[in-house]
């Protein structure tokens, strides 16, 4: 972590140290990537590296947090039907999980053993992806499809909690039954009308 | 982490260093554990403690998964009534987990650093609750309260998974109120005859 405002030397350092990151990562993923490898190709010392980060979990979750290595999933979709949009959205968040589920360990590490890091992943990874699922959700209680006494809180929490429980336990291949398994249980507690299936309702048939 | 069969010296060693993690563990708690101290309180060099443990995390976890910290939260109930059951285990679960939210940190730092950890940590301190639950819930399905195509393990992992996030986001003051939010939701898609408060039945009036 950078303590005060580096120089303009240490910036460059910071920045291309960052950008090996994000390259080393795409090339061959984050259980080959090394504080070794990451200081070669950034054209730092070793001591450098360690100097601002203490492990490569570290720096790979700063990487994150400066948006160079994944934005965390895909956008919330808006067709009208907010069960449609939750699948459409946790399939896409389960699969980007799932491929990368080494990376998403090192993030979760990062976060259990440092507060501050905790804070800024959830700040600029994390919470914008949660806001947006609650904002679709919100808007579902405005078009009277979702129960307005419902924790909306719970349900985003459930389906990350239950991701990352997926991805702690090594079980992230089978995280897109287990999650679709969930969603099919909270519709009936989160819809004012719920259908067992989930499946879209005819267009036109929204209120 | 052990990697061969310790001679007899060792085994003491290795036994007083997992007996000292426990003592100051209750003392003084997570925050203040540090490897010097583990090491002067089991009389062993810091030498001999990083020739086993990368970290602190990860003595803890074996201390863990040994069975001398933490057992990971209370027993399922069995009064007839899945809801009440459900809600008396996440009470406790949740209070347990709040109260030592640092420690549990730390042994979701271990799993997510470590994959022999992870599965180690699984099979001694998560997985037995979580195979309770199961139980519990399964044992609804033959007595007709809980619906027979739910998805179990999603509950299972649903609750176990939104609490961890909680205490990875800092949250575990207000996991109670979350974990009573995802209760709420899930129980009428899991129950045949759900009722919205998870308020306890009549006597008598279980089937």
């Amino acid at each position: 972590m950078v303590q005060s405002h580096p120089r303009r030397r240490s910036a460059a350092a910071h920045r291309a140290i960052l950008e090996a990151v994000r390259d080393l990562l795409l090339e061959s993923g984050y259980e080959r990537l090394s504080m070794d490898g990451i200081a070669a190709r950034a054209g730092v010392g070793k001591q450098t590296l360690y100097r601002w980060w203490p492990s490569k979990a570290a720096v790979v979750a700063e990487a994150t947090v400066a948006g160079l290595v994944w934005n965390g999933g895909g956008e919330v979709p808006e067709t009208g039907d907010v069960a449609v949009d939750l699948r459409a959205w946790l399939t896409v968040l389960v699969e980007s999980t799932a491929e990368r589920a080494s990376l998403v360990r090192a993030l979760i590490s990062a976060s259990a053993d440092d507060r501050g890091e905790a804070r800024r992943l959830y700040l600029r990874f994390t919470g914008p992806h949660r806001d947006a699922v609650l904002a679709r959700l919100r808007r579902g209680v405005d078009s009277g499809q979702v129960r307005p006494d419902a924790d909306l809180d719970a349900v985003a929490d459930a389906c990350v909690g239950t991701l990352l429980f997926q991805v702690l336990t090594d079980n992230e291949n089978h995280s897109a039954s287990r999650l679709d398994g969930l969603l099919r249980l909270l519709l009936p507690g989160l819809l004012v009308h719920p259908r067992t299936t989930g499946a879209p309702e005819p267009p036109g048939d929204h209120h």
